[in-house]
């Protein structure tokens, strides 16, 4: 257990305006909506339109005003700037530089950076930055995961293809202030690369550069072994949280909301079937926005708290499992 | 002042076998040897050949071992490893799962992300994890920086064309020992994002998705508007430095040597020229290696180490400039 005195002093999402029905997936994909429905659990997701400005950096930036206004917060005053994230707006420079020039955040100021985790980049940006807060040397923190799948998925791997969606979401972090008892009290990540070949994006990289003539347009795809994913997660999960939990000294029926990574229907089902949830802890919003990457967890958790499901003080957990396999868990009090 | 009692407790390097020679390359750029030594201050670089193994992870994997073997550390003993650099394997799962896995490092015992902050990746990644080890989350951390830039050089930007060489540098973070002096002393970090069109990769990333029509070989190359990048540097860097040796509370003639990133030879004569060094502080291994981008500064500190250069207990600065602008300083006590 690593108490940490920080609260989430705002957090924010954006959708991109371009909604995609199952039913209209099902035509392209040569499907039918009761095949998507019954694969996946998604019923509509959204896709960004880059050409109206939905870039990852320009969603990026509507969810990190909405986090600003949500804590009060101007982008003067931050001193780090995290992109959390599977893609990146371009390969240089960082994702993190554009979206301080884009906030108007006056350079000089902050120090920013990317974190990769795949779908875990969110959870795994917020612990790092969490011990630098704590630690007093920084002070406001803004992580941002904006992902767009959509541009990536391949048409004749259906099951993949109709399950993300484009989203992103940021948080502020800052120290909690007097009378509150907002923390960050434990987080746990394990990473088993015996299952590296089963998600992956081949191309985008060193090893097949788009300019070699070598690189496939499958190769620049999403590719997914769903069975073996989820076999992978069915057997490390149950024991990585049931240590998670002895280590933060929290019992699952102290939570107020469980908020998952959306992985998929199958994945959701997992943590009311075997890992001891109630069906009323779980957040879920895979319906309507699909899996959407690492913007999944602070989508999820940015979309409750605006609804008023979860309020100051409340006991959660975010829980998840990417490409990796990589899984995740944080205990904290919002 | 920010002092942290940990130790770079080993350190390693790889190199690919092919040397590039600045005869070599004039030949193939259409240019003169005296025209590359005046712009780049580079006489030979060495290029990755990923046909024989020398990938991103491959040429990762030979500087972990070597940083492993140094610090004494196996790799079961690891509980974090991370991957800083501007470049990945590909696109899913993060480089870091990939070093688990070829590493041999148990699954599910360590944490694999990739931190990038371009140039200065080595440096923020070092920076994340040692507030982890330091507050005891994480005993052993790998932090490999391995670059293979020459496969996206643009034949018609000979400066940058001529400037970059590939290479892998890791170090082995942890505790200091008793009886050591070892530590990570302060650090300070600070992005210009007025600078982030100056150094460029624009594709690579959802911007310019390699699979679209719009999308040129050229943006997947690097384009560097070297005397603009210069400027900003030579303007942002004296001030930044002032205030990181300030707030660190060391003198720069207490330094046993300034561990720079080898940007350009016109980047190193400003340490001399302009920032108060002398000349025999500077560890410089431009000539023979070129800029390496993230590996740039491990690997000049590896060579240093290895060659007896810099010993236990010497006062160093790790210092350097890279796309952003980003700006990085770290003092430490190797």
């Amino acid at each position: 257990m690593t108490h940490l005195p920080l609260q989430i002093a705002g957090i924010g999402h954006y959708l991109p305006q371009q909604q995609i029905s199952s039913s209209d997936l099902a035509t392209r994909l040569e499907l039918t909506d009761d095949w998507i429905a019954a694969k996946t659990g998604v019923h509509t997701r959204h896709y960004a339109n880059l050409a109206q400005g939905e870039t990852t950096v320009g969603m990026g930036v509507a969810a990190a005003h909405m986090a600003l206004n949500h804590a009060g917060i101007r982008a003067d005053q931050l001193d780090v700037i995290v992109a959390a994230a599977t893609g990146a707006e371009q390969l240089i420079p960082c994702t993190a530089v554009l979206l301080q020039h884009a906030l108007g955040a006056p350079e000089g100021q902050s120090i920013c950076f990317d974190v990769n985790a795949t779908c875990m980049s969110f959870l795994v940006g917020l612990h790092l930055v969490a011990a630098q807060v704590a630690a007093g040397v920084y002070q406001t923190a803004l992580i941002v995961a904006s992902e767009i799948a959509s541009t990536s998925l391949n048409p004749h791997e259906p099951e993949s293809a109709a399950l993300f969606g484009d989203a992103a979401a940021a948080v502020v972090l800052r120290r909690t202030p007097t009378g509150s008892a907002s923390a960050i009290c434990h987080t746990r990540f394990a990473t088993y690369s015996s299952g590296s070949a089963y998600i992956v994006g081949l191309g985008g990289g060193t090893r097949h550069h788009p300019n070699d003539p070598a690189t496939t347009p499958e190769m620049n795809m999403f590719h997914m072994e769903g069975p073996r994913a989820y076999l992978q997660v069915f057997r490390t999960l149950p024991p990585f949280l049931d240590t998670f939990f002895a280590e933060a000294g929290w019992q699952r029926e102290d939570l107020a909301a469980v908020v998952p990574h959306q992985a998929s229907q199958h994945g959701l089902d997992l943590l009311t079937q075997r890992l001891g949830f109630r069906v009323e802890q779980v957040v879920s919003n895979l319906a309507t926005r699909g899996n959407t990457v690492a913007a999944s967890i602070p989508l999820a958790l940015s979309e409750a708290v605006h609804a008023g499901r979860i309020r100051r003080g409340d006991r959660l957990a975010l829980i998840g499992a990417g490409a990796g396999l990589t899984l995740g868990a944080m205990a904290l009090v919002y």
